[in-house]
């Protein structure tokens, strides 16, 4: 309970540089604390400050939960193996600490080859047991050698499990993968420069959001499910290259990402796997050679088609790298584009918290220099003006959705302005965690309006659209979001967000009848619904007069 | 027409009986009538009382249905493939009498070779036909011979469809297969110690719920296909062991499984398939080594992820059964969990018919034991920890589902208690089958309250939450169920057995995209609705004085 | 702007005569303006009138669009490549005339090596590339020049991109094809034999309908993707055979129809994949022989389930025809049996545009020959009777599912007869494109009435049921449709056919849970919205009084 206390008076000390450093996030420029040496270790948090690393990666265990709001819930029992750094805390009902002590590598393979046979299956068919078994393995095996100056003829439990400082067992992070394979280290890390969503800030995303920390408050624990199975990506590399082979092949392939890349919010594996792409894949898969990097690979004759990896972890001019987000555009297609009108508050864009993106201006330098890099990878197999018609045609697409969300935004905040909710926002739950909010986020963060709303208000008001009202999706509450309001999130949210990858990766029913088609049927469902609240706030006043 | 009168009254007399097993079957007892010689011949409907086996064994061709309500409605034309020991008729413009009196083995081949090339086809390809072609199959087949008591060089047509007492061809059941493959028949019969659901007494569930019936008697004959394709599992092993094959090597694939096991009741398919250890198993089959029984299985080696097969036919300390339901604990995800107070309703749970469990005791002894099994399979690869840990989050996620559940009936429950369904129960069709219900079921079997209420109110009162108040997914009636009610059916039923399965198996999109996520947006709903109708109610209150 | 009013003046020119020829289609005959030569030259609109080519083949790159409606909308980019007979426009930043002159077949591979690889290697795999690589392709190929009447070592990029006569690069369409694979190319053709709904004619399905202009018109771009992509099927023979392999053997696969063929209104995909058909192919898959040509297959030993192409493709007595629409009875589903009873407007079935078929009778002399094909192809592995006994409970099915759908559309209709709908036709916007249905179509196409409600009404009345009604699910106007009309869409629409392929494919959780229970449930709330309504109405008379 006292470490507890003391946590929370550490978090209210820090809470003005959290504000700082987060309103300064949507600059590109990124707040450097500490000069880096010639080669420090590998470090995920990198070039955050110490107060953030104090809320992210320093150990709790299970006593408090992650980000901003850590005080407000526990983390959850799981979230030990999804999220190690901060949460991994020790077994207790069997101690490891003599063998590391004696340095017992014999006593891995022998105990864990009756405890878990499988894993130590997994392990003797790896890289990590033979480095050297092929001439490519070899000559990588050789550069690592270099770099962390001694000799690997196997790569044992031990080399990665073992925390020989604190004398226990770890989960290993990226952090322990990088200390040999640290370009790919490097690689990932460069994700920030392009700012979120990413991987590597995927566990932010998910612990920064309200109503995150609401629903843990309340109980609701499926967040360790739902929402930490993946956002935890960012931690551990066995996401994409699953422990115990830690395979390079295996992470070539579209199937590493689609148990995370699939659903509503972006059904990557539905639209690409389903597309012509995605269903040559599937046919003649067993002619792609994955065993080749992919600067390697010769377009027609490796891979008939592109897999996920081809396209997004081309960077430019040639050049492929570890991480699959540098030439996003439309990113994850939630932020509304600078380059239209808008009728609702959109034009404002109140609700987009800070440390994403501001309105996306399709057209900027940046922009316009990653659909360059785009069209070299796409003219592998297509032609220049073709891909450049299709790429043009999904912003056609992104235009529209745009534009049709904003009209269904226009139509809920009209009803608000009448005072046609019902219940309305002064007899309802407030907005999750109003109390949290306004302790532990700032104006500069929400900006000023939001953040006085929250204040004033205590969280009695309504909070529609991008990004901050996606909260009705998340977590109900009495009577908060009501049924319109939840309709204008899927459809701005959802079925937006289907449209958007169908068109993208060229698969037309993802694109229409998951997407486009929802959206629109979901604009019934609104106008229906505003025209009943009317109806019935109408009747209401002639028969009170 | 004498027949089906004759029937009636045998089922009639019938009757006590009927309500005396059914309610007893919610004890593990399992009453006895016959008492079993040496070996007798395999018997799936084995230790039941002659009345039942009249109403499901039986044979009745076409006249008339299965189970309690046999005499409301006739089978329907697929059912004489899908229960053939209920329902096959034989085909009457062929008749193979004399092919079969004269045990003209020849002939089917020389016939079938040009009449259904394909299953002749497949039959060349089995260890039917060639039952010594390996070493393995050898001892298997000398096994068989040695029970069987005659050689088997050949398993053939005539072995399988030739009736020789009734000189007419048969559709095997599951009897005709265990004559020789008893230690899987046998195994198979063992899903009955641990009560409903299971795959051997799938035709009852089909044909004992009410609306079952009353569809049919309506005219809505999906129940062929939608139902009974899937609750026939239990008579034919060609379910997994597809004709003319019967491959114990496809059995033992997941595939085998998925054409039942999808969709929103258990998305099994999807969720496994979707998750790491799906996906790598999608990737990775070639490498699967399915030649090898269960038991010689060696995870990481033969298969590098579980099959549906490896974890759910695993029954404890090393061995495996040929049933894949005695490690149950949560089951199919219907049940209230006897772990939680409740606020609505399932506080007394009185809509949960009494041949399923009552609520579960997540802990009770055997619950607990189930457990260590599963630990026991998870640690094939996993941590104990981890494995406990990750059982552990199952149940609260369950608990957190099964609570929000309540809360949700808990407003419907409200509203029917304040009279404000719409149109009200007297105004509408009343519960499926409600004239059947008294008459062929019981208070024991239904508990006195709602023996008594269908009784006294002629099925005019609303039946809402597990198990009976599912009825509304399946059958719409004038007015019934209302909006509402159906609402939470789909909280209770599609989304939280879509979480429940996402989150068992480890696929987080499933759990909460599919299940979780929407289970909040009909929360959303309910509250909406609920809040509607009280304000159409207020309304009307207002104008009538 | 000069070329687009001469448009317009021919349009209006030839409308008597789209009146005419659409109205004929109806009736198998097919109006024929130009007796054929001896063997003309591949034409996809073969046997079509002037005009009709004038709308749909003609050149007009991207200054018009197509069909009836063609002068209200203009081609969107992306059509250049999806319909490229009409809307091709030849690049301007890249003159390859000079190359096609001089006949610089070298330079074609040596620039797009660099430029395009991918498809260069396509092709260099191809049997284009090696067209007597194997006997059988030799001997086709022998057949081929024959025809042709020369020598074919190598089918090269100039062969079917150089168009000679214009000195321009071309985008080959079926006719290119067709020169060399005249059989297919023809056999294709006939689809137009059996009427719609076929591949053929899907680009005029696709632009006849008003509400793909009206929501063009709109700024609605999406139909690009969702409705262009499948819809320009018929004129490229890559939709099945992939660019630049072109291969038989990827055309035989089932993956090859299914990007177009999945989702609401045909989850072939979804169905079949899932189905024990489907699901053997998957596991099995690699011992299937498709370099075989179906007439070839060996069902049981080539294929040991079938494909989507065996069977629909079969045509009857042991051919097989190069398309897969020979054999459909309920066809796509959408259009109601003859041989019901209806008691809502369906009786008229008035929203049933002309140019797809009147209601089916299901028993007529053509559809009993056509089943009776399908019972051969049945018959391969199943008995005939179990064949006939699947298909009459497909019949089943669709009986009951159209009579639910009556007896929701009766719903709607009756809400409407009373004027219910809110807000009623007067006060929300009008049918789409009504302005230019008049203009464009005509009594005959439309029926009397239809086309005198447009007349007179200007679009401001309800539109329920097939075909007509469908609009609601593609483009939402101010309040129309309103929230009955759309449930009723997605229940006769969406789910009908969700489950009528589930039923077809033999997939049971498709066929019950995509298909008949949301039919049910929509049903559900049909009935809901409709008491709703009523109330509503009801209170607002009481106190108006």
């Amino acid at each position: 309970m006292k470490k507890i206390l003391l946590g929370m008076v550490a978090f209210a000390v820090m809470l003005p540089a959290i504000v700082e450093w987060t309103s300064g996030q949507s600059n590109v420029a990124w707040a450097t604390e500490q000069k880096t040496e010639e080669i420090p270790p590998p470090d995920l948090y990198k070039d955050t400050p110490a107060w953030y690393q104090a809320v992210y990666k320093d150990n709790v265990g299970l006593s408090e939960g992650s980000g901003p709001f850590t005080k407000y819930f526990k983390a959850q029992m799981l979230d030990m193996y999804w999220q190690p750094n901060r949460h991994y805390e020790p077994m207790e009902n069997l101690d490891h600490s003599i063998f590391i002590e004696q340095e017992r590598r014999d006593l891995c393979v022998i105990c864990h080859e009756e405890a878990t046979p499988g894993i130590v299956a997994d392990w003797r068919s790896s890289g990590h047991k033979h480095p050297k078994s092929t001439p490519y393995l070899s000559s990588k095996t050789a550069q690592i050698e270099k770099n962390v100056g001694r000799v690997l003829d196997e790569v044992h439990c031990f080399d990665c499990h073992a925390d020989t400082e604190k004398n226990q067992i770890r989960m290993p992070t990226g952090e322990v993968c990088g200390g040999c394979h640290r370009q790919q280290f490097d690689e990932f890390l460069r994700e920030r420069e392009v700012g979120r969503p990413n991987h590597l800030q995927s566990w932010e995303a998910n612990t920064i959001v309200p109503w995150y920390a609401e629903a843990a408050r309340r109980g609701y624990l499926y967040g360790q499910h739902g929402c930490d199975m993946c956002h935890s990506g960012a931690e551990k590399c066995d996401v994409c290259h699953t422990r115990h082979k830690f395979s390079a092949v295996e992470g070539r392939q579209p199937e590493a990402c689609m148990t995370c890349h699939m659903g509503p919010d972006h059904p990557d594996a539905e639209s690409y796997g389903e597309s012509k792409h995605g269903k040559i894949y599937e046919k003649e898969e067993e002619h792609y050679d994955f065993t080749k990097p992919l600067v390697e690979v010769r377009p027609g004759e490796d891979y008939r088609t592109p897999t996920c990896q081809y396209c997004h972890m081309y960077e430019k001019h040639g050049r492929f790298i570890h991480n699959p987000v540098m030439k996003g555009i439309w990113r994850m297609g939630t932020v509304p584009p600078s380059n239209l009108e808008y009728t609702s508050s959109l034009k404002d864009y109140p609700y987009g918290i800070k440390i994403i993106a501001d309105k996306i201006d399709i057209y900027s330098e940046e922009n316009v220099a990653k659909r360059s890099y785009w069209l070299e990878v796409c003219a592998k197999c297509h032609s220049d003006r073709f891909a450049d018609t299709y790429l043009k045609s999904l912003d056609q697409f992104m235009f529209q959705a745009h534009t049709l969300a904003d009209q269904a935004q226009k139509i809920v905040e009209d009803l608000i302005a009448d005072g046609l909710l019902y219940p309305d926002a002064a007899n309802r739950d407030p907005y999750p965690l109003s109390d949290g909010i306004v302790k532990e986020l700032s104006a500069d963060f929400l900006g000023e309006p939001v953040y006085n709303a929250f204040k004033t208000l205590q969280g009695k008001f309504p909070v529609v659209g991008p990004i901050l009202g996606v909260y009705g999706m998340f977590l109900q509450m009495q009577d908060n979001p009501s049924d319109i309001e939840n309709m204008y999130n899927r459809l701005w949210f959802w079925y937006k967000l289907q449209g958007y990858k169908g068109t993208a990766h060229a698969q037309q029913d993802v694109s229409w009848w998951w997407g486009q088609a929802p959206m629109m049927m979901e604009m019934t469902r609104i106008q229906a619904e505003a025209a009943r609240l009317r109806r019935l706030a109408g009747i209401e006043k002639t028969i009170s007069k």
